[in-house]
């Protein structure tokens, strides 16, 4: 990518029987994105028309086999079309191994595409982990495929949703587990990813908060010792690499301060320390309509050679083909994608 | 209390060091209260008198030695005036023995006027743990202390914030011993606690989720236990005693349905499950300031033989003498302990 220009994001549409094509088409119908980057969606030409019927979005598709050929301009999707599957082959809203294997096969073209540099970065739309494994592949989600084809073996999760930005320690394993994953090194590894990734993001000196495990982050030694064994002894040696970083916080508390706007980055010690927060903010549960709505959360994948930013949530089955699905994760996503481009540019 | 009558509560004034004496005065400043019930100030009239310069609060004072003196009057304070301590004895803003024992004898005397039924509930105002145990005294919190007095045995903190209402499975102890504390039978204690608790807030079928201790509550077994062995038998055994309970849920998605409406009460494994998702929503923090604005939630102890209510912060010695403490927390406070001295009634 050349410094004059925007940078180049290919987007997946997700699993085509859920609302990834429907948020990826309402994304790329707003304007606002091709003021940041220069969009080319992964997916099927059918899905996307099908998805034009459901948001009442009426665009013109350019195909493309090259991110050069693009047309970039408000009003036409640039697409690979990559011949999976046609609406006729699948139902909206169900579980299928044909929609999990063109699913898949997005989130491998377009890993494909920023390993050869053809794009500056990746933004996921949702996939069904269900879906995958029927296909038969043996993923838990996206964060495994793309550590896979780049052979990426340290990487975190991070959750951004507005002034909330979490890493954490350890993610898919018991709570037991989960405790026995807070050491030193790797805390200090998540430290130093989320650092640079907020450097990446614009933020010039990162402040970093890191939560302690236990409640109170142990009332001084009153309830469990991770925190003087492992957590404090990360944070000094942070501190001693030059980071501004501060902790164990007390986690019920760390993460109303970060709200505020006072902590840049925090460091969640497991999956639902850090998930907790980022989902009572960004997820707002419609009661009457039995349904999520509003979920604005992004998770990038750090530590990988390429960029990748997907939306937080899921495909969300039960509403897919209503058009009714909000695209504001998706923009969130794009946005944040567009700017570690930029960061990495520089 | 005869039933065509207000509940008289008893309000300890708190650490006399702390923001307690303001955010009660400030609470007794606003009219509302005096709709809902008949409410008696524990405290010191030095104190109180110090907290009305503070505020600017001017109200009058009427000193009572039993709850009938009290005229219950917007406009006038009527104090238990203890004889405890005089503003020249102490500093605002600092932690000292004598403000933890006057702070300590308040809450002994709310505690014996409720034992006696001379009050119909009692609400608290915030103690210092460190004041408390330089006065000598042994307790972790007001908890603690509750428990003792009334040699109550199973009890548990329930916390309440607009639609989130969360009881706990443990509180004070390490995580690890946390998911050692996850059993059927405690998990059982606490939904009927909660349970109870919420029909005395008058919800007439109180719909109760129950969290999973694992990301996922486990994702069938893939991390964790837990949910097998004990949860869901906890959860169906509810149920088969007609509750209207369902979980194991995953805790990063439940809350974001609890704030919804969708869910009556919550059940939290341990304590920061809990507490994360409702110190997110109901504090927040002031960059700027560098303090906490608008601290909204109430704990309530169930389990006991009385009524206890208290908001969930803390003295926040840093902005004490400041009158800009908000009183939000304590207004709920009193709204809640009216509600449950009513249904206690019923």
């Amino acid at each position: 990518m050349s410094k004059s220009v925007k940078p180049v994001l290919a987007i997946t549409m997700g699993d085509p029987a859920g609302i990834g094509p429907e948020v990826a088409l309402r994304a790329l119908a707003d304007g606002s994105i091709y003021e940041q980057c220069r969009p080319v969606l992964v997916g099927d030409i059918g899905v996307l028309e099908q998805a034009m019927k459901f948001t009442g979005e009426d665009l013109k598709v350019n195909s493309v086999t090259r991110a050069e050929e693009g047309k970039f301009r408000h009003g036409t999707v640039d697409l690979y079309d990559m011949g999976m599957v046609d609406p006729g082959q699948y139902e909206i809203g169900r579980v299928a191994s044909v929609t999990g294997e063109a699913a898949f096969r997005y989130v491998v073209k377009a890993i494909e595409l920023a390993q050869s540099g053809e794009v500056d970065g990746t933004v996921t739309g949702p996939i069904n982990k269900e879906a995958i494994h029927l296909a038969g592949h043996r993923y838990s989600g996206h964060t495994e495929i793309y550590a896979h084809f780049t052979k990426t073996e340290k990487y975190a999760m991070l959750l951004v949703e507005e002034n909330l930005r979490v890493i954490h320690v350890s993610t898919h394993v018991s709570l037991r587990q989960a405790c026995d994953l807070v050491r030193k090194d790797r805390i200090l590894e998540v430290i130093e990813l989320l650092n640079e990734a907020c450097i990446g993001f614009a933020i010039e000196k990162p402040r970093i908060a890191v939560a302690g495990l236990n409640p109170h982050a142990g009332d001084g030694g009153l309830f469990g010792d991770e925190e003087e064994k492992e957590i404090i002894p990360a944070v000094e040696e942070a501190r001693a690499r030059g980071m501004d970083v501060f902790g164990p916080e007390p986690s019920d508390t760390m993460f109303s301060k970060a709200r505020g706007g006072d902590i840049d980055g925090c460091v969640a010690m497991y999956h639902d320390q850090g998930h907790i927060p980022f989902k009572v903010v960004g997820f707002q549960w419609d009661a009457e309509k039995g349904q999520m709505k509003s979920v604005r959360g992004v998770n990038i994948t750090l530590g990988l050679p390429i960029i990748r930013v997907s939306v937080d949530h899921g495909t969300a089955m039960d509403i897919a083909g209503k058009g009714i699905a909000s695209p504001d994760a998706m923009l969130l996503a794009i946005e944040y994608a567009a700017r570690m481009a930029r960061g990495k540019e520089k």
